[in-house]
């Protein structure tokens, strides 16, 4: 062709986990909430009139950032709504990196921050994670413009401590932008460091513990000269009045959701215990996944024999990852028939 | 602060029209359609499941491809969905324009395209159209490596045949981007061309001839090696799944669209008539707007002073535009209340 930039013609592209179509699939590869959103959400959303439909959105969406800033003794100012999380991930590689403006992340970890790098030409410093998956001290003195700590980390489940953070925050010269899509499932979280840091960026997804991936919502916490910032990078309306009213409701209904993240930290602690007692090794997870190692058998093939039984998990074919598949937490019920196929596979 | 990239900080960002909270305005500046959307779209948007909230959409709107693909008798690989209008056109300068390859287009247009050439930090050829609004002949021979015909333009109005634009297509070595936001109130349209030149996008918006301005939604049309690249740059679940079921409805039910359309167009040719009985001079339309030079009196206190009227119209403080207002066509009765509180201002 040659329309496009040399690093677009060369890129494969991100490949996100395959959505079965089909409704009688057991769907434990792509971190969905098991159970559904909040009724207020599904009310909200019905309650949609045509003039909220016909008119713009408000662009700042400023009743989920009141409604966000509530919940986290934050200003609104500290708040920016996004069309996901990775709407988020794409305004901060297009305002902090370039040619010249590196990138640095440990790795293994959440796969699209190589697409993004290669998409904005810029270059992409990646750190091995140790064993157990703790902080690689030469995150610090990159001279990265970027660095990204996905926490709890994706497809590890593993978690890195406000504390930890905090000190990389202090030592970075750049913006350290930490990634808790995951962290409702998690015992502590980052967003305190918002106040703390000028530097330091919490991204937040309403797609996991809020059962909200179909909306496309999530939102940044930072000091709000950053906010400032990213506000001129993201597309005017990037969040749909749909998507407001669903999410604003979401966080405003705190019963509904701490029951239903608590729902899944309990099967998560029963689901571990049953992969290990079939012999599998599996870290110990802050998400509402499992990072499960084959020890007897091979994890391609473990991956094939479950969707073969409409199961679908996640298997990476990567260094590190090729020895192990990455299960999310389902309903009771789901990770049972799970686990009743994995006892067929590997005995 | 100095954590932005050097474009970021030096740029004063996009300024979205003004979005009045109160309901008892009469709103021309932003260029919604003055009509509900089609009752099948409400209907669609109260009919979604928590189960469809809860998992992620599909990543290329497949259900909408196909209605779009047959309302204009394209297969779906000649489309892909985005975000609004305005995500396609971020797409397209990620992919097609950086520091060595620059962006054409002529002025004055949609504002938003020389602010993505500061985002993107490409060179902006801007070219300036005549009194007229002819396709200026400069466009050919920029090299530029995307050029973009906002079609009709705004904030004008005015309309370029789709012969002309054919021909620029053959001329340019790069990209031709027709921006058909508004074409749905035009009498021709550039779809035709994506079969025959490989170098065209036409941008289709689902905010104005739809009235689904809330919900963000738009498409590209393209050939399907330009939309393989594009899907390469565009966020993998960039549109959520109400959004989906709503445009899909919506773009289903060509007879309700053709009505909404029909009667926006009468309400023009009255509007234009009663501008001009008030001595303003108006463009010629091919949109759902107007661009009216005041000949009596001042295009800022015309502006003003319907303000404190509560009626909303667009003023551009920039030369060529500071003598006129754009005014959205409204409702019948919203004209009328333009109109009569015109005729007290000028007089």
């Amino acid at each position: 062709m040659g329309y496009f930039r040399e690093n677009i013609e060369k890129l494969a592209g991100y490949e996100p986990g395959f959505q079965p179509k089909a409704a009688d699939v057991v769907k434990l590869n792509t971190n969905e909430n098991p159970y559904p959103p909040s009724p207020e959400v599904v009310k909200a959303v019905a309650a949609m009139s045509a003039e909220g439909l016909r008119r713009y959105p408000d662009p700042t969406a400023d009743a989920f950032r009141e409604a966000a800033g509530q919940l986290h003794g934050l200003g609104p100012e500290f708040i920016m709504c996004c069309n996901g999380g990775d709407d988020l991930l794409t305004i901060a590689f297009r305002a902090f990196c370039d040619e010249n403006r590196a990138v640095a992340y440990p790795v293994p970890t959440y796969s699209l921050y190589a697409v993004l790098a290669k998409l904005q030409n810029c270059r992409a410093i990646e750190i091995a994670f140790d064993a157990e998956y703790n902080l690689p001290p030469k995150l610090v003195g990159t001279a990265a413009t970027l660095t990204i700590v996905c926490n709890p980390n994706a497809p590890s489940g593993t978690f890195i401590s406000a504390g930890e953070l905090a000190c990389l925050a202090d030592e970075l010269s750049g913006v350290l932008l930490i990634d808790e899509a995951y962290v409702d499932f998690a015992d502590d979280n980052c967003a305190g460091l918002v106040k703390e840091f000028d530097n330091v960026i919490v991204l937040r997804s309403m797609s996991k513990g809020y059962s909200l991936a179909g909306i496309r919502f999530g939102y940044a916490m930072a000091n709000p000269a950053l906010i400032d910032g990213l506000m001129k990078v993201k597309d005017s309306y990037n969040v749909d009045a749909v998507a407001i009213a669903a999410a604003t409701a979401a966080i405003s209904d705190q019963a509904y959701f701490r029951d239903n993240v608590e729902r899944v930290k309990k099967d998560r602690k029963t689901l571990i215990a049953n992969l290990e007692s079939l012999k599998f090794k599996v870290m110990d997870s802050s998400s509402n996944f499992l990072l499960a190692r084959c020890v007897n058998g091979n994890a391609g093939e473990v991956y094939n024999s479950l969707a073969e039984r409409n199961i679908y998990v996640r298997y990476f074919n990567l260094p590190g990852l090729n020895d192990k598949v990455r299960i999310t937490v389902g309903t009771s019920e789901q990770n049972e028939k799970l686990i009743s196929a994995l006892k067929e596979i590997v005995s």
